[in-house]
C-alpha cells in the first residue's frame, strides 16, 4: 500500500463497550499513525448484542470530540448499526480497514457468536471491508493495554502491507499478561467450548421471581491448534472467521440420505 | 425413535416474532402430534436481535395458557435467552429437538446471521440439542401457513426417525406459494447475498436528525446450489448450518505467509 499522505488508508474503528471505554481509546492510539482513523461507536455498552441490528426504532448519531485530532461519532445503535452508519452516512465510502475493540474481556471460541465486537467486524467483512476484532482477556476498566497496543500495531501494519482479501475477518485475542511474557502470535481455529448456564434466581420486593444469566465457561476442545490453547500458553490468538455458515459435511450427508423426498 | 407414549420426544419451540405471532402457533400445530411440545418464547417481537443475550438486566418468565394443551412460557428475554431459560429453568433437561419459528419473513442467505429465529436454533445446537429454524417468505400476519405446516411435519418426522447428530442445525425457508406449487425440499448452501443499506434520514419536531435503517437485498451469488436459487424456483431450502466460524482456507494462507512473526 502506498505511503504518501494523500493515500493514507482510512481505518474505521468501532467497539461494543461504548465510545468512552478505555479499550477503544487504546485501539485508536495503537493505529493512529497507520492511516486516517475515524471512530463510529455506540454511546453506551452493547456487550452480548451479537449481530443485533436496530429495525424497530430510529437511530441518532452525534459527532464527539474526545479523541484529539481523530474524528469520532457516537450513535444510539448496536455495533453492527455503527458499521452501517459509518459506511453510508459518515464516510460515505468503504474504509480500507475496519477495527473493532479493544474489547474488555475474551472473545475466543464460542464467544465469537455472542460478541458485539466480532459482529461489528463481521458486518464490515460482509460489506467487503477487511476487518479485525481485538479483545483483551481482562474485564477491568483499569486493564493494562500496553502489550495489546504493541501487537495490534504489528498485526495491522503487517496486513496493510498485503493485498488483503476483501472479506478478510480476524478474531484476535490477547492474553492479560505483560509484553515480556507474550510468546508471539498464533493463527488458530475456534475452540469448541460453551457456557454452562446457571441462572441466578432472585425475588423482587413484591415477591416475584427474576433471573440473572450467569454461567461457567467450559472448554471441551483439547486441540493444541485452538485459540483457547494459544491464550492459555500466552500466545496472541488469531482466528480467521467466515460468514458462510453452511455445514458442507452435513450438507453432503443429507443429500446422500435423501431424507426429505 | 420409540413410539410409546412415555418415550415421546420433547420438542422445545421458540421464535423471534413473539409468543403471540401466528407463525409459532402454526409451528405448534404442525408438530404437536410428533412429541411433547413445550413453548418458551419472547413476550414481544425480537426480529433482528441476532445472537443477542441479556446480561445487563434480569429476565422474567410467566406461564401462559394460549396453546390449548401445550405448555407455554413467555419471557422478557431474547430468543437465545429463551433457549437457555427453557433448558435450565423450565424443562430442567435438554429437549430432544428444538424448533424455532415459523418466522414471518425470509431467513435465507446472509439473513442467518441477523436472525433471532436462527440464533435461537444455533444456541440449541451449541447446547447439543438438534435444532431447526423455519421461516416463511411472507411478512404478513395473515400469511398462509398451510404448505409450511405440511412440509414442517414431513421434515421433523423424517428427522425424528433418524439418529440425529447432537449439533444438527438446519435453516429451512419456505416459499410463499400454495402447497400445489411447491416442488419439494432441496438441501442447499447459504447464498452470498447482502443488504445495500440506505438509511432514511428524517427530522424530529425539534429539527434534529434521526435515521431509519432500510436496505435493498442483493444476491451476488449465481450458484444453482444456493438457498436463494431454490426458493426462487419454489423449492423449500434446507441449509445445514455450523457454529464453527473458522475460515480454514484463510487459516492455511496466513500460516503459510507467516505474517505476524
Amino acid at each position: 500500500m502506498a505511503t504518501k499522505k494523500k493515500d493514507k488508508p482510512i481505518i474505521l474503528i468501532t467497539n461494543d463497550d461504548g465510545i468512552t471505554a478505555p479499550g477503544i481509546r487504546n485501539l485508536v492510539e495503537a493505529v493512529k499513525d497507520l492511516g486516517k482513523v475515524v471512530v463510529v461507536a455506540p454511546d453506551k455498552p452493547q456487550s452480548g448484542m451479537g449481530h443485533a441490528i436496530t429495525i424497530g426504532h430510529p437511530l441518532r448519531m452525534h459527532k464527539v470530540d474526545i479523541f484529539g485530532d481523530t474524528e469520532a461519532w457516537q450513535t444510539t445503535g448496536t455495533p453492527v448499526d455503527c458499521v452501517k452508519l459509518a459506511v453510508d452516512k459518515i464516510l460515505r465510502r468503504k474504509p480500507d480497514l475496519c477495527l473493532s475493540g479493544i474489547n474488555h474481556g475474551a472473545n475466543h471460541s464460542i464467544n465469537v457468536i455472542y460478541s458485539g465486537t466480532m459482529s461489528a467486524a463481521m458486518e464490515a467483512s460482509i460489506e467487503s471491508i477487511p476487518s479485525i476484532g481485538f479483545s483483551l482477556l481482562d474485564y477491568s476498566v483499569e486493564a493494562d493495554f500496553t502489550a495489546s497496543r504493541f501487537y495490534i500495531k504489528k498485526i495491522v501494519s503487517a496486513l496493510l502491507q498485503q493485498k488483503m482479501d476483501k472479506h478478510l475477518l480476524l478474531n484476535v485475542n490477547i492474553p492479560a499478561v505483560g509484553l515480556d511474557l507474550i510468546k508471539g502470535v498464533k493463527v488458530c481455529r475456534q475452540a469448541y467450548a460453551k457456557y454452562e448456564e446457571d441462572f441466578t434466581e432472585r425475588k423482587d420486593p413484591h415477591g416475584k421471581k427474576y433471573y440473572w444469566l450467569t454461567g461457567e465457561f467450559i472448554n471441551f476442545d483439547k486441540g493444541k491448534d485452538t485459540d483457547v490453547w494459544a491464550l492459555q500458553h500466552n500466545y496472541i490468538s488469531v482466528v480467521p472467521v467466515q460468514f458462510d455458515l453452511t455445514n458442507y459435511t452435513l450438507k453432503k450427508q443429507l443429500e446422500q440420505k435423501n431424507l426429505f423426498k
